[in-house]
């Protein structure tokens, strides 16, 4: 077929016709198929259920050091975690915290204590007039919820194929002092699977910031997350690389199981500098006793090493791979040659981004709503939700079954060619 | 034994001496007992070690709503855990939100959040004038230390055996606009022991607080923390109170299972009317996606019920009963004729308390230590760690065994004597 722009009116018109009858047998089919988050799916969490048995009635719970796991103690968290952590985040167990089981509460306490007691020193940001974030866009709806909580302004900065724009980056950073932070998610980045160049990287660690309480907000989720053994994204570490450029404090970089075992009883990390670290211990000495080493020690135990941490991800790959694969290929087959949209094939992460003709975004992901598949919010990608192209929806193919998944895609795409059409026909009227 | 006061300067002179001796004879022995804080000891962990395989990998982690724990979701707690925790509370599991593995950590929160975002609409306190805090004294430091930390200024209050003096509560709050909240640990208190009286709820449910942000914050660490079966402490429940006082909104309360199966690896829970509830939620769904369901379910399944919950604390109880018989009888066998200080015979908690002479609290956990024994440091059980008196010392008798509390509280009574001599004969030269 050929693209929708070059079709006429009556063109147009026959094959909205056609559109519109399959999309009425859809909505007949009463389906409900919710593909809203990056959720993994059943088989996936199968994979860690070996982890409930990996300490025992019988087990000792003493874990290297000597400390009994299960009394209060280790607010940094326990050694072997450490360890295990910072081989995953590719940096030393001295610079990581183990938290509870949510790195997005890690960054959200992060954010509030720079709010109320500010960095390292540093005025609190509750006491200045303006605090500011860049946020690269499209982006991850979390983030955002967060920043927009505190009413710290928000200003959108182009995502590129290799990255945030650097250009627009570091002029902002370099030359207002009320832009505090970026987010940052540098490895199959939420939505896109982008992965950032190693000159992005390389340029992140060398920012001359306006402020000295400016921060780096690393969101490392998917470091793991590689859907094929042959084709992995690789970034520069971002700690070391800024100790090399003499800006060793720049960045909080955050990690967490949380799509490796069980998403909500997984433990998170944070890695960073020494005087960083002091920052981060005296804030949490305050606010707890410590996290739970119990699941701690479980989760070293059940992976052994870092070894066995990238096998169990070979397996969440067999599992989700041939669903990237399935929408890849829908969305190739049933919108390849109409020109009406574009997407992306990322070689790991949670989600395939897809960005609709301008104005079409919002219509698309209601029409399918009403056809029973329920995609992420359009506009989420945005901070405030406010895309001002109302084009891009985020895909999130792992939590469907293949079968669900099939035919959430052909739901979709019919969406997006009615929704095209439709635009098309109201640009040639205007 | 006659009392020091009694004696003269040379009877004092000759027991300092002989109780120098022994107090040589402790330090030679190099001893290294830590009775610093509310510990379980390794006993009492045992007691829930077969909590390690109630969830098999072979087990369906689905609960009664049908969802699946091992997922995102239920940001309040599954159901199954708001009911039991709701019955050990003695609240409607539908007033009842789950957290992480600390009480702390939401008593923390609830104070930042109050501090970034207000209570229930009202001015967030980093925009108030001044914010204050009612700190009955003696009570717990962990407390102090999460106001003292937002730079809440911190105003003691008079405990008595019924409670805080209440006189002195309802006439600040009901008169100064800045006083925000107070902290309480109304049964079994850290660290005397003693449990509210019904007339002392029943007045803290009938304040009419000037400042519409005011809040009790009622941490019932240990409403299961009974000693004995045949006499037990029972307090009026406050939310329900404050309902039938029309006063709902007026009480956050916490509790954990930190001292009921592993600390650091159990749950915890706040519990609170309708309108502080949609408050909390606002604030969580932002901070994080839920909490750890897998261990919830662990919890619930291991106790099955309340009374399962029930027979478990009457375990717990028969490891810890003979330690607190045993301080209380060393207490009063080594001072109990000598009136140099008062202590409390609690029946529940976690804690003893024992009232110096005033100004030798300082000196005689100064002077344990360099015997080898740690206790809480003096002065910790004050906001600011200042106690007026130096008189009030914390003895948390139930992690060392049997044998190592005897060893110490041979240790402490002799320092105390010989704090209290010294103390003694100072005056009369004075």
């Amino acid at each position: 077929m050929k693209p929708y722009v070059e079709m006429t009116k009556e063109e147009l018109n026959e094959e909205l016709k056609k559109l519109e009858a399959r999309y009425k047998k859809y909505q007949a089919e009463s389906m409900h198929l919710d593909m809203s988050r990056g959720k993994p799916c059943q088989e996936q969490l199968d994979l860690s259920m070996a982890m409930m048995d990996v300490l025992k009635p019988s087990s000792d719970l003493t874990c290297d050091d000597g400390t009994d796991c299960r009394n209060y103690g280790q607010l940094t968290g326990i050694e072997e975690a450490r360890v295990l952590l910072g081989d995953m985040m590719e940096n030393n167990p001295k610079d990581i915290i183990i938290y509870g089981n949510s790195s997005l509460n890690v960054m959200f306490d992060t954010i509030s204590r720079a709010w109320t007691h500010g960095v390292m020193g540093n005025t609190p940001w509750c006491r200045q007039k303006e605090v500011k974030f860049l946020c690269p866009v499209p982006g991850y709806d979390r983030h955002f919820s967060i920043t927009e909580y505190f009413g710290i302004k928000m200003i959108p900065v182009p995502m590129t194929p290799s990255g945030p724009d650097m250009d627009i980056v570091e002029k902002a950073v370099e030359s207002d002092e009320s832009i505090k932070g970026i987010w940052c998610v540098p490895k199959y980045s939420n939505p896109q699977g982008i992965s950032y160049s190693d000159e992005t990287v390389r340029r992140f660690a060398r920012l001359r910031p306006a402020a000295k309480d400016f921060r780096i907000f690393w969101d490392n989720a998917y470091g793991m997350h590689h859907l094929y053994d042959d084709r992995q994204d690789h970034i520069i570490e971002i700690l070391a690389e800024c100790k090399r450029a003499g800006n060793p404090d720049l960045v909080y970089k955050f990690a967490s199981t949380s799509k490796i075992t069980f998403p909500g009883s997984g433990i998170a990390a944070l890695a960073t500098s020494p005087n960083n670290m002091v920052d981060f211990v005296t804030n949490l000495k305050i606010q707890t006793l410590g996290h739970d080493k119990v699941n701690q020690l479980r989760h070293t135990r059940f992976f052994g090493d870092i070894h066995g941490m990238v096998e169990h991800m070979r397996k969440h790959a067999d599992i989700i791979r041939p669903k990237f694969e399935m929408v890849e290929h829908i969305l190739e087959q049933n919108l390849g040659s109409l020109d009406v949209g574009t997407w992306t094939n990322p070689l790991g992460g949670y989600f395939i981004m897809f960005d609709s003709l301008p104005g079409c975004a919002k219509d698309i992901v209601a029409r399918a709503k009403k056809a029973g598949v329920i995609l992420t919010p359009a506009g989420s990608t945005w901070p405030y939700k406010k895309d001002i192209n109302d084009s891009n929806i985020r895909i999130a193919p792992t939590f469907p079954s293949m079968k669900e998944l099939e035919k959430a895609m052909e739901v979709f795409t019919v969406c997006v060619r009615i929704s095209s059409i439709k635009k098309i026909l109201k640009d040639q009227k205007d």
